[in-house]
């Protein structure tokens, strides 16, 4: 078994960086607060023997030497970065979760076959940049190294700019390793867990995502001069767009899900009629049809609602990934592990995406989930217990060193 | 008649101050470039031989003596603040028209008994800080001014001590002087005017408004992981509220507008389901009980939505202003001076709300209003000819004359 009071401590102290306002994290990617968690990171990788390399996308591989260095490594990881209003373990339990395999490993001295290498994918939750999982998605060949870097920040910045800015922009190509395997740890972000009172998630797949960018154009007017029927509202087209995105979504559920949490109005004041929205729709489906079903259903909506209100629309699809099945002899290891461990577990399907849904189409890949509070995430307060860390570190130790092989 | 080039010049002289970024304004109130319009307009009216007064509320009063400098003057002007897209016209028209009526007396020599004061109220706009017409309410009574000077713009800024740092804080108590009745010109910000081929609004009314800021607060979660049932969608909630405003205004409509067009979501990331949401509704009639009765349907409308999606709200009214009928006798000063001039007229009631609507309550007051193209107002693009505001500010200059007597 791993040690949970380390891995606990370590996670409480990666959480002093980018401090959020209300207990949480504001460590967005690539910002100077990534950068010195980043820091913090490799002084405890080089502590515990791991050499460190740094890819051109900021994503660092930190390698524990295998008995036969000629062996493709087993990787293990997560990501660093977060919301804006983020919780302490969204990625973070993942990467330090790698971090204690490897540092239990010296403590056992154990070696093992395959080298080991814990990862932190750079920008992984797509809050500052879109798309989410965005270096592992170059790394799986998805998307395009240099058209991510001319992606902009709500000011402005570019992705690519800003990697170099902070000094983590790495020399080495991106996605060149082979990976023998790839194991993610991961709170749930989800209810079913806790509600179930299960320890450990067995991910056996990943919904399917599309995010689009609609930008809806009306023409600005005063709110109180302006007959009814003469206003071309973008911000009116915007709500109804809401409330469609919600009714497709409640039609498919629970085999689907589907929100706006980005929307702008311009120039918003509260006296003019909005002549323009901007905003970004996220459905999501395990189902590949389901998905590509809303898809259709959301654009003949926005077709539908602009053309009664006469407003012109853009739609640009700013991510997007199929549903995942992942490694059957990864999940295997990850079942085998809690089962011989003795922590009670199922069979679940991830609800957000992760680096391990890109990294499942170059290499054999599975995930490890715990419970966390009221499946609270992407907000300040997400909780996990330590008992909860533990065990999901434990079972990744377990599927992680059975696959490395000693 | 009025002196139309000199007119126009002034217009577009001003135009230069503070602009767009599509040919319009953005010399929002108490910014550097509001400040160097004023500089500019107290430059203009010390060559026209007028004495400045400043108030605690930054508001100019530029004064031309009468032959009875004990009679109380007659006060004519709007504001020179505009909206952050805003056009070169909406209140400077007012302003510069004044003080074409002063620089037109007296290139007649012409004295009059009352003197007379053109007039740029601060912060008529409210688009930086609400309440719109601020200075002008302060004056009225209706405002409270230390109350007002803590209102804070997006950043935080506070009005009375950005009033402060552009230097334009007079000594001057607010609301103590003598009016012996004040007129406004101004473009109509809507459509009828243009469409009827009329020269001249007579207005008799201005329309009634409230300003109803909501906060609604839902719960922070994760877009794909969190299932619809558990969700407390504050930008769901929004959206509703935004048909819900705009399905209440069709209802009552050509009696009533309403509409949001200043919104915004927390913490505004593609996947976070909005936590909180902030906005402002405005809804407007010129009969005070359609008002009323719009106010109360909305309330109760939010109250069901918020029920529904298992959210919290608050409603802060931060503007509001009653229906206005204007003074018989400025009123029919303006119509008689269309007619005398032979300008086409009708009778019109103001959907927006202007510094006459507050002075009004402590003064006689009219307004006149001249077309403008396409009734777009508060829109980079608001334009006006030459020949409509020749006509208003002549229609101005004889209403003010007649006024203030010979
Ligand atoms: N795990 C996680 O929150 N990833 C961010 C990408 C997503 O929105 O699913
Ligand atoms: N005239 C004008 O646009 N005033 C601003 C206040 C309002 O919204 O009516």
């Amino acid at each position: 078994r791993i040690n949970s009071d380390r891995l606990w401590d370590s996670i409480m102290e990666m959480a002093k960086i980018g401090p959020g306002i209300a207990g949480g994290n504001n460590r967005q990617t690539v910002t100077d607060e990534d950068g010195e968690g980043r820091h913090l990171f490799r002084r405890w990788c080089e502590a515990a023997g791991l050499e460190m390399g740094l890819d051109e996308m900021g994503t660092m591989f930190a390698r524990r030497e295998g008995t036969d260095p000629s062996l493709p490594p087993v990787y293990v990881g997560s990501h660093l970065d977060t919301q804006p209003t983020g919780g302490k373990y969204d990625g973070v339990l993942g990467v330090l979760g790698g971090l204690e395999v490897v540092r239990s490993l010296n403590d056992l001295g154990i070696k093992t076959r395959h080298p080991i290498v814990v990862t932190n994918w750079t920008n992984e939750e797509g809050a500052r940049f879109a798309p989410a999982m965005m270096a592992s998605g170059v790394f799986a060949g998805v998307l395009d190294q240099a058209d991510v870097y001319q992606h902009v920040d709500k000011d402005g910045k570019k992705f690519g700019e800003e990697l170099e800015r902070v000094g983590w922009k790495g020399t080495e190509k991106v996605g060149e390793r082979k990976i023998h395997a790839f194991f993610e740890l991961h709170i749930e972000q989800g209810p079913i867990l806790e509600d179930e009172g299960i320890d450990i998630g067995v991910v056996t797949h990943g919904q399917g995502l599309k995010w689009l960018q609609v930008t809806l154009t009306g023409k600005e007017a005063h709110t109180g001069s302006t007959p009814m029927p003469k206003r071309r509202n973008a911000g009116l087209g915007m709500a109804r767009v809401i409330e469609l995105v919600h009714e497709i979504a409640m039609d498919y559920q629970p085999d689907a899900v589907g929100a706006v949490g980005h929307m702008q109005a311009y120039p918003n004041s509260r006296n003019i009629i909005a002549g323009r929205t901007v905003f970004t729709i996220d459905i999501r489906s395990p189902e590949k049809e389901v998905l590509d079903a809303m898809d259709g259903r959301v654009r003949e909506g926005i077709d539908t609602i602009c053309d009664a209100l006469a407003i012109k629309y853009e739609i640009e699809q700013v991510g997007h990934f199929d549903p995942v099945t992942f490694d059957e002899n990864c999940v295997k290891a990850i079942r085998d592990a809690a089962e011989r461990l003795g922590y009670s577990h199922r069979n679940i399907v991830s609800g957000a995406g992760h680096d391990a849904c890109w990294i499942n189409r170059v290499a054999p890949t599975a995930m490890v989930m715990c419970p966390c509070v009221d499946g609270l995430s992407h907000n300040e307060a997400e909780e996990i217990t330590r008992e909860w860390a533990a065990a999901g570190a434990d079972v990744l130790f377990h599927a992680v060193v059975e696959t490395a092989g000693i």
